[in-house]
């Protein structure tokens, strides 16, 4: 059968984002300096290097007294040692054994090279028990021990986590060089789409794909900025594209892109200039017709207006560029598990699959269950899914009973033990 | 040894995240209805219910033509049937084979029941040729295939992931309803510490935990609010907790809770009002001199002032407890992954250890590595690590070669099959 028809081939989801990329030459946005009490989840634009040592100073890790390790030999719970107290910052007479109380955090004073924890002391007034032997450098958190001075900290193009932050902090960086965030316009295309909350025409349907795109740029921490809609409408769309080529580092458009039915899009962004449209019409399933564009240097993304299309599609193009633009080295893997296909699925010889899933736990057990799919409009079948398995271009299913490496992009159900 | 000097008795985990929440009686914060396009990750406070079916019309899933299938009987390439256009919004014409051509998501005229794709077909003037049979409701989306009518579109306590913004829209809701960001407010006490980019003594290190637990409130979608530095004293810390108690749903405090040391924070609570502290010390490593409070009704976490312990307390108690306020049916899991250790790490028995690991992914093999450790001071060691083992507290360790399940905080490492 002539499944092709209107494309002159398919392209390969990696050679597709290969020409693309090596088109555009996509490089990171610009970098911005903001507090660091603003970096959550944003990517580090610099190696920062440690200014000084972190601890800066051999300080205790525990609640107790600083002592020489040598003078606690042979203390035991049953012999205890006793040592004079001093509030000095050094432990000066070497004739007799000293020892200087810490809290978590303090320095430990000269001469001092241990800490005993206060459980295995005992105060008497200006003295105190010690009731174990220590070892040198026990309990002491040792100078420059988390991050030596001149060490690179934190690498550029990092994703801040929590831990990233407290450790930027604790090295004195207060404010942070990130890359900013990518700015992704969105449009959606198509006389039957309604505009949520207004009124809507006999054979019209609530326009639903912006929303869910710009939730899947702030999953990356890219700003989503919104085109709202156009018509089937060759200038319209045109006009609205350059709109978002103005705003944005980036175009996504949904809908309008069918080869052999009407391809507004398409045609819209090749008026606009060139190089316009590289790549059009993937070897995948679903989001066959993506068209993947660039103009004046900016990507633009044309996806399915089929929700599920438009999804994978913004899967396998939109989240490689993000990262890119984000500065990440590499793109951000989803998390994933391996799980046992419950049931066979086929797929199509020569097109890069995706397939629905839902994954249960049940004790050590993980299964995969297909989603049942009529077309990839129905979103429900996301919602009801938890993860997608890609089924590669030289393989027409998956084995009932198979293990597969399923991408998750919502939480793993648990059920319990009992069926 | 008395290493429970100071504590009556340490704890379990689960008994200590009990009888908080049992003493607090832990409601969900309030509701409030927000625009649809500011929904992302928010958790939805009530059932949505499909107000309508959603296709609601039978509708073409893809460009071709709508067709009687049973018209289509015998077609195929090398014997197309011919089939008169129409623009109607039915198939009228009984005695002959009728078609209208639709685009993807235009409603089915009446008396169609199928959809043949463009490519099988031929447009010929004012009628087209159909070269496949068609079975009834080939490439139809059928109405409320998607969702019934009445049908829970989305549940209560669902976090809101893109797919569901494109469900809830696709069903005309432009805004929803959500439980309130919970409001956390965060104090780091401590004579030691200065704020970050302010002068510093010579024996004071910056401050860190606040940027830290304001970044994982952020990645559960609370809300931080910062107290600031309290110095190591009664009632200044007193007073820095009761503004955090007229502001927020819940108050953290890092530092001050060592028993045996200076118990300031516990002393500050208990001196604000009843019940006060309600566990102190708790069978876990590290983070056991974490506090568990309650005043005013709401939630006190006391954790330690020691960065991996206060990551360690946060996780066990503050995570469950934000995702109770969020109205999350259940704590939200972190990405799990099975891996092997490799080398033996010993731990205390009677004591919930959480061992940081390394885990990275060799061709099909997952290795957890530990983080070598000394105390739980070093930050560094939880940006080297992406997820933690939990060790019971009748284990005494793991072994060399054992398989373990990893809580991921930070993406799986990859390294080349060549080594």
């Amino acid at each position: 059968m002539p499944k092709l028809k209107g494309f002159q081939k398919l392209t390969f989801t990696y050679e597709a984002l290969q020409t693309w990329f090596d088109a555009l030459q996509i490089q990171r946005c610009r970098d911005t300096t903001i507090p660091l009490t603003e970096a959550f989840n944003r990517v580090i634009a610099e190696d920062v290097v440690a200014k000084e040592d972190l601890p800066r100073f051999d300080r205790s890790a525990v609640d107790g007294f600083a002592v020489r390790s040598e003078d606690t030999n042979g203390a035991t719970q049953f012999k205890p040692l006793l040592f004079r107290l001093t509030e000095a910052e050094e432990l000066q007479d070497t004739n007799h054994k000293q020892a200087k109380q810490v809290w978590t955090g303090n320095p430990i004073p000269k001469g001092a090279n241990a800490v005993v924890m206060l459980e295995n002391t005992k105060k008497k007034e200006e003295k105190t028990e010690i009731w174990i032997q220590a070892a040198p450098y026990d309990n002491v958190s040792r100078k420059g021990e988390d991050v030596k001075k001149g060490e690179v900290a934190v690498k550029a193009g990092t994703r801040l986590r929590p831990y990233h932050l407290a450790l930027l902090a604790a090295l004195g960086n207060f404010e942070v060089k990130v890359t900013e965030k990518p700015k992704i316009a969105i449009l959606a295309t198509g006389n039957e789409l309604a505009e949520g909350g207004k009124e809507r025409g006999e054979k019209q349907i609530y326009e639903s794909n912006r929303v869910m795109i710009s939730g899947m740029c702030l999953e990356l921490d890219a700003e989503p900025l919104d085109l709202g809609l156009a018509e089937d409408n060759v200038d319209e769309i045109a006009e609205k594209i350059q709109i978002g080529l103005k705003i944005a580092d980036a175009v996504i458009t949904t809908g309008g892109t069918s080869v052999g039915g009407l391809d507004l899009v398409p045609d819209a962004v090749n008026k606009i200039g060139k190089p316009g449209v590289i790549v059009h019409g993937i070897a995948m399933r679903p989001a066959m017709p993506t068209a993947l564009a660039a103009l004046e240097g900016k990507p633009v993304m044309i996806l399915s207006g089929n929700p599920v299309a438009a999804i994978t599609g913004f899967e396998v193009f939109a989240r490689p560029l993000i990262c890119k633009l984000l500065g990440l080295p590499k793109e951000e893997p989803r998390c994933t598990v391996k799980a046992v296909m419950s049931r066979q699925i086929s797929t199509v010889l020569g097109r890069k699959s995706f397939v629905r899933v839902k994954v249960t736990q049940k004790n050590e057990d993980f299964i995969a269950e297909p989603i049942s799919v009529r077309g990839s409009g129905a979103i429900s079948t996301m919602t009801r899914a938890n993860g997608f398995v890609v089924v590669p271009e030289n393989r027409e299913g998956i084995a009932e009973g198979e293990t597969v490496t399923v991408h998750m992009f919502a939480d793993v159900e648990t059920v319990s033990g009992s069926v």
